[in-house]
């Protein structure tokens, strides 16, 4: 069975960056390796149009988020949370675990924030230290609009603190521009790389905050990091293969040219949402995110058996709904190395699924939808 | 240029395990990964000779050090941190870190810390929470006595924690033979993969102390960590591609056999250190370990010209001294995907750069010494 990974990440990797994994594995003290380290951290700058401080850590997109609460606030700082699935809750959870007194702007599953909700939270608490958002909540498919909270925060003495893991590549982040103090991203989404590698950008207006907290990280510490880098180096031994595979795939970017990844991401998404509601299903996110789409199954259809045949029948594999959207919805990932075809080919094979488990849906009709939407229509 | 990686980690890969890193990337919430994850947790287990919990992080060896920090001290906790090199040192910076009170007991570089002194602060602080040591100090090359000092601290109240980040694999460590508490180790030393995991093994004694400490950790949270694998997954997002690998590479250690990969390591090692005092140089270390070895080049030669010959005219790549020794040692690493040929001719392509820096060397002397060693002569 050939398999397609078409999950909210990992996502799938283009075969020349997964050669590059395959190569004899080097040392990362050497003149070799501060040249692929200081050119692939160039090459983050520009992904994430910032020329603010750009970090690699080896872990996980977690472990960046961590970083951008340890190192930013001190012990009862206030960090206005906004959380909206499970990877908006998760700031609020590292906001708790260390030590700062976590604002919770609680918005409701499926729906973005509101940059004016943002702006009334940071008026009632002025001395909020941080606004921590997610640019493209996972879980379930919502877009947030950071450019227009960016506004609201630059106004204050509050710094920005974006989760865009899963986001940035997929769609538009203009870090500098839009006023972003600490932008988190992951290796394995649209940067086209598998687990493993997280990033970080930081301000000057966050590096003022960082350098006054009392300094709590270690693995993850901000100064210690900036100060390698200032010697081409990491703190820590890094997954140095990884980097160099990711610069293989930031060159396969920088080809493409960004703005051309975020339209074909916008191209995909926006044919893939044309096709749910064409198949009468509905799409979970009122404000859908251009990485993924978030479906909701009707209602007696168990996402999870759908999500199996897909997988098993069709050699599809997307992801399945988180927590309370357990069983009632599966997630289409648009990131990675994906083309037109996989994705009119999981459209095709969805509507194949709903049909075998009886559901009423008119073959061929999101195919339809789609090709509509790709020819511009 | 034929390159081989002689460094103290990251140690040369099999190309088994390479190729596994170019397959297609997968999701890690499936029945697949479920069972990979659960294969090389067990798989670890064998290697670190422990029926303890294993956990797998995403980072380098120091995230697994900060784990056994910050999950097991609470703040104002007595840590003995035994000092006697960069990674000894390492110790103490993290216990310090995270609010413990370290009590250093140092160690001159090159020597092996002693079990009664270990004994002697223990006894003079019966509320030591820890002691912290290290099996290899990959900066001097020195082994420390893990069995003995185990002997010690098992007849007291403190958890003993062994940094076996470069060790473990090249050299015996019986996880509960032994009584080690907490048992950091990396991925790319000898258990033959790429950086980007680490490893810890948290025994019965340690989660007692775990359990009462207050929760600080958050990605290195061992408690969720231990939740998680309950469920055969993660808490974050693994490098999943790393792990499948590794399961390769746990498989080539079993079919070799963990002795008879100890014993590979004594022999090169043994032959190396011969082949030292053969060319009238000196190892550095006192107690030496078998996962590498620290020569001491003749005074008015410098290491890092010596190394960089090494590797420009014969494609070896050893390390040079860190800190204090910059300049005047070069460590030669036996870990990772090495064999008696490549130990061979590393040995005499040292000959040759010696002799062509000037130092009266006997050509082919080193080379004897290696060859009587291997022979069991």
């Amino acid at each position: 069975m050939k398999e397609r990974l078409m999950t909210p990440g990992p996502a799938d990797v283009p075969p020349e960056t997964l050669l590059e994994l395959a190569k004899p594995v080097f040392h990362h003290r050497t003149k070799e390796f501060r040249a692929i380290l200081m050119a692939v951290t160039e090459g983050l700058k520009d992904v994430f149009r910032t020329k603010n401080d750009v970090f690699i850590f080896t872990s996980s997109g977690t472990g960046a988020m961590e970083a951008s609460v340890s190192n930013l606030l001190a012990p009862g700082d206030k960090a206005l949370c906004v959380r909206g699935g499970k990877f908006g809750e998760r700031w609020g959870e590292l906001a708790e675990r260390f030590g700062a007194k976590a604002i919770n702007l609680d918005v409701e599953w499926g729906r973005a924030a509101e940059p004016a909700a943002i702006e009334a939270a940071l008026a009632k608490d002025p001395d909020i230290a941080a606004v921590y958002v997610t640019l493209c909540e996972t879980s379930t498919g919502v877009a947030t609009d950071v450019e227009a909270i960016g506004k609201v925060v630059a106004k204050t003495n509050a710094c920005l603190v974006v989760d865009g893991i899963s986001g940035v590549g997929a769609m538009p982040m203009k870090t500098d521009a839009w006023g972003v103090d600490l932008l988190v991203v992951g290796s394995q989404k649209a940067l086209l790389l598998p687990p493993g590698l997280a990033f970080l950008s930081v301000s000057p207006k966050a590096w003022a905050r960082i350098e006054k907290a009392p300094r709590r990280a270690y693995y993850f510490d901000l100064i210690a990091a900036r100060e390698a880098l200032a010697d081409e180096d990491t703190p820590y031994t890094p997954a140095n293969t990884l980097v160099a595979a990711l610069r293989k795939s930031l060159d396969l970017l920088r080809k493409e040219g960004l703005e051309a990844v975020w339209a074909r991401h916008a191209r995909t998404a926006a044919a893939t949402r044309a096709a749910v509601v064409a198949m009468r299903l509905r799409v979970y996110a009122a404000a859908p995110a251009d990485a993924l789409t978030a479906v909701v199954l009707p209602e007696g259809i168990d996402a999870e058996a759908a999500r199996g045949l897909l997988r098993k029948k069709y050699g599809v594999a997307v992801a399945g709904g988180q927590e309370k959207l357990k069983g009632k919805i599966i997630r289409i990932g648009h990131l990675g190395y994906l083309d037109t075809l996989d994705t009119l080919g999981a459209i095709a094979a969805l509507e194949l699924v709903l049909a075998e488990m009886g559901v009423n849906v008119p073959l061929g009709a999101g195919v339809a939808a789609a090709q509509k939407v790709l020819l511009g229509k």
